[in-house]
């Protein structure tokens, strides 16, 4: 980690100490937003963004996320959620407060094409992605350099479907032993068993190389460019069972014309892959993402 | 007014008859989110939307939209807006509710170019614009026909900068025989008196055929080619007595090249024009728009 | 037809007459360009753009589009046509001269949705759709009114599927009375037999109401919904005989989040199928389409 | 320079060693395309692809740009060179043969923000940008490590308006013994002296933190949250000896809204910055861009 880094996250340590958000999914009634806003300020708590969303006004679905600032927070912040458990079960709340100076434990996959790692690294130098990254692991080694130079460890993985299992079972031993929060799938072309994203529930991060539902599976910018399509796109998505079935948290698309043939279309998307799979990261490490069935809300 | 259009306006108003919006801009204080809230809990209101924002966080300024909906809303309205009267003196507020079913009466403004006037006349036939148009005024004829084929007074009146006094008076007095809310200039090409403004402070939307503060004042699209830039915009705005300085509501922008002459320019801008003007006119029917000096908080 | 597009036309005309394109397709060679723009030299024809294409370079397919113009062009054509006819035979050539003043009849076909020719209306009654709307035909009444106040005849023909092969009867006599040449299918719902396509072959233009490949077929916006994606966009393509999977024209999206519910998506999406169709409909008036295989080859 | 750029270099130049681009430019006359066409075709170069625009069809400009595959160009390009001589006479043409496996070499100047700089060292390293980056220049230490790690020479000048002679006498000494063609200015923000600039005429490329031509000068960002835009932008340019005047290459926006401060605006920008540098010095790189008075052709 280089000296801007440290001093970006040290910074941003200290300006969100008394930072936190609180997020909630619950069956819609009467109240809820009077109940928790008059807690917020019984409790010395100032609101600062809030969002919510009502699924089905009628007899629907609730969700909400709240940033709020509150003094000593660090000190009142176990019994702040003591006293809310009432008001939790009262509405039978899914609820959370999360501390905005708590930094996430991310580990990014990878495989050979390193432009999306590139990007979450750029990006978590510059002191835009605000998160720790923990750990690379890998199932080539084309990326060790770049990682390593950073300050981040580095775990080569040989991976094929053959091995699933022991390579499953050591990822999840380096997840474990690094406190991993959250997994980011930046281009790691290997399918992950339901044993392993099961641990992980809405917790694993993929980027897909196609606009969703075009094109799900193998090879996306040969079968676009077979189609003749106009637009090529990219969207990540949390990983499910179901592959590239998962909860979209983003997308975004590029156009391409007559002239651009397979290898300019994988340029092209590159491009759009690095931008939808940090801004989907981002949105994650800032707990603006509810997922519901298999949709996701982004506040 | 065709039948389609009755039709959609009549189940708009069913639709909406119990449902209303609070508009608050106030200085930022704790407290205000839970006081309001609790108030339209205990007044049977259930919200259905709301967003917030807070200028500034320390010591500034609040701003909030409530959208809600509240059973017999028409009989108690009276009684809700009195009892809101202690909270808003409390905070400060600058507050007003306004009930979604009551249509806002519209006036347009047009010179000789058809194509902003055209999109509203066709949001509005499709039941997408939901007010209701009550005149437009143009200093021209050209389009008398369309606009009374669509069944909305037309009033013809010549204007020009030596006659501006008896225009605008002329002007004032059939807004007032129409009781009209909000003027939209589509396209309209003379300049309006501060004493015209003033009556309709926030209330007059401009739209600017360029990517302001590019390009103010005359000829945009000629200057923009002669500049040779490679994107065109528009920008609407409400008017203010500072020619094109105004609050921006909305712009957007298209791509033009070398091979686009100026008559080119100004037909790809008028795609623009039209979706950034009817944009705006929407937000503001909607009440999303809150003015704080310069600018615009749109929720 | 009005006033000002009878002087559109009459305008767009005489400024045109001696202005054509010539468009190829054939096997990639050497000295192709050279003896084209040879032959317009010393026919005395200007090259005012031109545009070529070449499908794999080694072995493969060239394609060109030229505009130029040619005075005394009326007198000359058919004489420069017989002229070519060597040169398309030595290079096995699909070759055809089109002259701009020479407008194509259109055929619209619409259901019960006007969007789209609404949008076709409006850019044709403000000029800058260059060709001879000939007729509407509709399985519903609804558009009627609005046809016919533009002066264009409409024809009302019901129809589903079990009446299929009459209908295409009457629809395909009437294009003949009208010497039609392009037809375009402006939401219109209901599928064409292979008969009927073949009869019209890369001349009729559909607008499907998704960014296929994603959502072929029936209700896109709601499979949309159900996915939960991000954006949802609109397709123009030449039909085939297989559903939805005719060469695509071109593409464009709109960004949709968890708030949009189907209703709303499909008014998003709507302003998305106007300007996507409209596109289409002007570069196929424009010649700038050359078809090859499944794909479009848009200069 | 590391192992995966060598073998991109290699790879480009062995397969581009017979490629060639032509650009013309000179008053419009029949004939030039045929003159051209047929003179490449006699002297064994088959055309790839072939841009051209006209200036005012009447009496205007004619500008073109031919990319072509010559067998044994090298041995040939002398002797063709000579050959097209009195061609470009006869038309009075400005033209020049540019070989595409001539990499042009970069100077890229830099100051404390680094975010273009490592956008285009990442394009460079995944063999997107195929040049030499010769050298690195800038009036901070900051971009050292990083550039040196990718293993080009990093020269630290310390600069102000002071000793603006000096420094640039140092520079100009630096761009002459590395031979550079095409100089950067990625986000460089020290003004050149005209002395400086008449060395490098329509070689010097500068990114300008905002839409052009607004907010001209300094502290865009800022000048924009002023005005309360609902867009951001960047634009790319020839430098001139007029500050921000110089002939547009690219442009691109994104959105903000009243949430956005200026230090978000910022980071919104960067990316922006980022994207269309990058674009601008590829095309520069290409060939593609034609300089006239103050406006570019892009082909």
């Amino acid at each position: 980690m280089n000296h801007f880094m440290k001093k970006s996250i040290e910074h941003f340590k200290i300006e969100n100490e008394n930072k936190a958000r609180l997020l909630i999914k619950c069956p819609d009634q009467p109240g809820i937003v009077a109940t928790v806003s008059d807690f917020l300020y019984r409790n010395g708590a100032n609101i600062i963004t809030s969002d919510q969303y009502t699924l089905n006004p009628d007899g629907g679905q609730f969700f909400m996320r709240i940033e709020f600032y509150c003094p000593q927070l660090g000190e009142k912040a176990e019994q702040i959620e003591q006293a809310f458990q009432p008001i939790g079960e009262q509405f039978a709340m899914n609820w959370q407060f999360v501390y905005v100076s708590q930094l996430k434990n991310i580990a990014i996959f990878v495989s050979n094409e390193p432009h999306c790692l590139m990007e979450l690294l750029w990006e978590y130098q510059s002191g835009s992605l605000m998160a720790n990254i923990a750990l690379v692991i890998s199932n080539h080694e084309t990326a060790r350099e770049t990682v390593e130079s950073v300050g981040i460890p580095f775990y080569y993985i040989p991976a094929n479907k053959d091995i699933r299992k022991q390579v499953e079972e050591r990822q999840l031993q380096l997840l474990k032993d690094y406190e991993v929060d959250v997994i980011v799938l930046a281009r790691y072309m290997q399918i992950l068993t339901s044993d392993f994203v099961k641990n992980y529930e809405n917790r694993i991060i993929n980027i897909h190389h196609s606009f969703l539902p075009a094109f799900v599976g193998a090879k996306p910018y040969e079968r676009a460019y077979e189609r003749g399509v106009k637009m090529i796109g990219a969207t990540s998505h949390y990983v499910t069972n179901d592959l590239d079935e998962g909860p979209i948290i983003e997308q975004d698309i590029g156009r391409v014309d007559h002239r651009d043939d397979i290898a300019k279309m994988k340029k092209i998307g590159q491009a759009i892959e690095r931008v939808v799979l940090s801004r989907a990261v981002k949105w994650h490490l800032e707990d603006r993402i509810i997922v519901h069935q298999n949709k996701t809300i982004v506040f």
